[in-house]
C-alpha cells in the first residue's frame, strides 16, 4: 500500500504549507497503474468505446485519491473536504477522452480557503457541455492543476514527480549532471519535445500562457526542486540549461528521390495520413539536378509502418532504394541563451568532431540545436557535451 | 476477469428483454471485492473518517461498471447510456454511508426508454442535500433498483444474484429443498432475518410498500427465478413456505436473577448502549417468586462483548451465574399461511421431539416460529421439518 503512505505523505505537504500561512489547494492523480487498469477493462469490453463512457470509468481513480486524501487531512486536524468537476465545476469542451478546460468556478474554493480549508480536487476530469464527465487526456492532472493555479491566481504550482527536479543532463549517464534551480518554460518544452518528458507539453503550455510558476519536485524528498518560470525571472541566463538526448528515434533515408516540386508533399502526406510523425527533415543539395537523397526521422514504433507506407508507393515516389536505422540517438542542447549568442551550435559540432563522434543529421530550433548519432555514442557524446558548455557540478 | 464476462453477460439479458419489446433500465453494483477494498482504504487512511468523504470512495466502483455495461450494450448495437445519481438526480437525504432515498426524476429517462435507449444507472450511490455523492450502505443497489422500479412503475424488478432464487430451505443441507416460483415480501423478510439473506431487508420493504414485483433470479443462468409478490398474487398459498437456519447464534442465560421490576431494562440497557443487538428473549415464571433464570441470544460475534458488559455489572444486576453457549442454532419456519392456521407450531415441536431435538428456547411472530436448539442437529431437524410441512419436492 505505498500509494497510501503517499497519499498520507501529501496530506502532512499540505498541513506543512498550510500552517506557514498559505493558503493550499491539493490536485490529485490516481493511484498508481489504477487508470491503465481501467482502460484495459474498456478495451476488453469493447475494441470500439463511447468515448462518453470511457471517461466516466477512468475518471473514478482521481475520485477516490481525492476523497482518501480529503480524509487524511481531516486525520491531521486540517478542514478539508473534496471535490469533483462537477461540484465546482471545471468546464470543458465536449471533446471526450481529450477535452480541454475552459473556465473554472472558483468563487467557493476562495471563500474556504480564506476560512482555511483546503479544497482537494480530483485532477485529469471535467464536466462537458452535455452535463457528463469528461477528461483531459493523458497527463491531465497535471494540467488541471496549472488551470487551477492560473484561475485562483496562485504564487505557485507544485507538480510531485518521481523525480526532484529537471537536471541539465540525465544522471544516471551524465554523473556531473546537476539539478537546475529554474527553467524557462520554452526550455521545458524543448527539453519535453526530445525525451525528458517530466511534465506532459500541453501542461507546460498552460503554465506558460498564464505565467504559472511551477515547481517540479519529489514526492518523497522534502527538498526544492526545479522552478520553472519566464525568462525574465532568471538572472543570470546560462548559455545552455541541459543536455537532452531521445532513443525512440530512427532514420530514414530514401535515395535518388527525383528533385522536383511537390516531392516532399507526396512523400510526407501518406505518412500523415498514417498518422505517422515525420521529426527532422535533411533535403541534401542534388549533385545533378535531377535526384536527390530525402533523410527523416520518426519513432522507433514507426520505423516498419512508415517502411511499409513508403514501399507500397515506391512506383509513385520513384525513389531508387530505401535505407532505415533504428540504431540512432538524438542528443540536443538546449537553452534560451543561445538566442544572444553565436557560436552554440559551432561548439557542439566541434565537440562532437574532438570525440570522433560522426553527425548524420542536424536541425535547430531558436533555442535548441539536435543532432543524430549512432546509438552507440549516447554516453560519450552526452558526457563530452556537458563539460564542453561548462555544465559539469564543481 | 470474470466480471467484465458478467458485464458482458448482462447487457445480454438487457438486449434479449428489449428485443422482447420490453422498455429496460439497468441498475448496476460494483465489481466483486471492489467496494471492500475501497472501504480498506479509507480504513488505513483514518480509523475515523468523515462519511462525506467514504461515500466520495466507495461510489466509484458503480460508476466503472456503468459505465462499463453501457459500452457493452453499444456493442451489442443498443443505444445505451451511464448515468450516476447526481445525474438523473436520485436526490437522498443527507445521511452519508446510510442514506434514504427522497425522489427520482425519471421524466428524462422515459423520454430516452420511448425510444429505445436502456438507461444504465450506477447503483447504491444518490446526492445528498449538499450536492455531494451520498451511498445508501450495504446492499444498497438491490434498494436503488427497487426505488427505480417503483419511480417507474415497473411491470418488474430482476435481481440477478449469486444463488438463482428462493428454497423452501438450504439445498446445500436439505437435499429436497425446491426452488419457490413465489414468495411473499412478509415471508422474504422473516427469512432474511434468519439468515437466508438474498435481498437486503430494507430493499424487500421498499418493494412490500411500493408493491414492486420482485424478482431474484441468477446471473449464471438463463432461467426464471423466485417471485417476491404481495399476497394476493399467491393463488394456492401453502402453510408454510420454507425453513430457515441461521448459525450466528449465541445463547446467554443469567441464573437467578432477582425478580421484580425493572431487572429486564437493567440487563438489556447497557447491552443495546454497547451496540449489541438481543434477539430471542425467553423469561422463565420464578419459581420462588423471588428469583428467576432469563435467557437471550446474541450473535456468535456479540457473544465475548456481552459477557463483559453483564460481568462488569455483575453486583448491581445480582444474578447468581452466568451461563453462555455458541453451540446453538436458530431454526425458523415462516409462512404467511399459518396466520390462517392453527397447528403449525404444535407441528413443528412435535417434529423435532418425535427425533429427539431438545428445544432451548421458543420464538413466534406472526408468520414465524423459531426455536434455538443445539447445532449438531441443525441437518437432521432441517431435514425432518421440511418433510413434515410437505415442502419435499416429489
Amino acid at each position: 500500500m505505498a500509494d497510501l503512505d503517499r497519499i498520507k505523505a501529501a496530506a502532512l505537504r499540505a498541513k506543512q504549507e498550510l500552517d506557514a500561512g498559505n493558503q493550499v489547494v491539493v490536485v490529485l492523480s490516481a493511484m498508481s497503474g489504477v487508470t491503465n487498469m481501467l482502460v484495459e477493462h474498456a478495451s476488453a469490453i469493447s475494441s470500439l468505446y463511447d468515448a462518453r463512457e470511457y471517461d466516466v470509468v477512468v475518471s473514478t481513480g482521481e475520485q477516490v485519491t481525492s476523497g482518501l486524501l480529503a480524509m487524511a487531512l481531516q486525520n491531521l486536524g486540517v478542514n478539508a473536504r473534496s471535490w469533483l468537476a462537477w461540484q465546482i465545476p471545471i468546464k470543458t469542451d465536449g471533446v471526450h477522452g481529450k477535452a480541454r478546460i475552459e473556465s473554472i468556478e472558483t468563487a467557493e474554493l476562495e471563500k474556504r480557503m480564506e476560512k482555511g480549508e483546503i479544497p482537494v480536487i480530483a485532477g485529469f476530469q471535467g464536466l462537458g457541455p452535455d452535463g457528463r464527465i469528461t477528461t483531459l487526456g493523458r497527463g491531465g492532472t497535471d494540467t488541471s492543476a496549472i488551470a487551477l493555479a492560473a484561475a485562483l491566481n496562485a504564487e505557485r504550482c507544485d507538480i510531485y514527480t518521481d523525480v526532484d527536479g529537471i537536471y541539465t543532463s540525465d544522471p544516471r549517464i551524465v554523473a556531473k549532471a546537476r539539478k537546475l534551480e529554474r527553467v524557462t518554460y520554452e526550455e521545458m518544452l524543448e527539453m519535453a519535445s526530445v525525451g525528458t518528458k517530466v511534465l506532459q507539453t500541453r501542461a507546460v503550455e498552460m503554465a506558460m500562457k498564464h505565467h504559472v510558476r511551477t515547481q517540479v519536485l519529489s514526492s518523497f524528498k522534502d527538498e526544492p526542486g526545479t522552478l520553472v518560470v519566464n525568462e525574465d525571472e532568471i538572472v543570470e541566463q546560462e548559455l545552455v540549461s541541459g543536455i537532452a538526448y531521445s532513443r525512440n528515434e530512427a532514420k530514414i533515408t530514401l535515395v535518388k528521390v527525383a528533385d522536383k516540386p511537390g516531392v516532399a508533399a507526396s512523400i510526407f502526406g501518406p505518412l500523415a495520413e498514417a498518422n505517422i510523425c515525420v521529426d527532422m527533415i535533411v533535403q541534401n543539395v542534388s549533385e545533378d539536378g535531377a535526384n536527390t537523397d530525402l533523410t527523416f526521422t520518426v519513432t522507433k514504433e514507426d520505423l516498419e509502418p512508415a517502411v511499409a507506407v513508403l514501399e507500397e508507393k515506391r512506383a509513385e515516389l520513384g525513389f531508387q532504394s530505401l535505407v532505415s536505422d533504428a540504431g540512432v540517438v538524438k542528443i540536443s542542447v538546449v537553452g534560451v541563451g543561445m538566442r544572444s549568442h553565436s557560436g552554440v551550435a559551432l561548439r557542439m559540432f566541434q565537440t562532437l568532431a574532438e570525440n570522433d563522434v560522426n553527425i548524420q543529421v542536424i536541425s535547430t530550433s531558436e533555442i535548441k540545436v539536435s543532432v543524430l548519432v549512432a546509438e552507440e555514442y549516447t554516453e560519450m557524446a552526452l558526457c563530452a557535451l556537458h563539460t564542453a558548455y561548462g555544465l559539469d557540478e564543481s
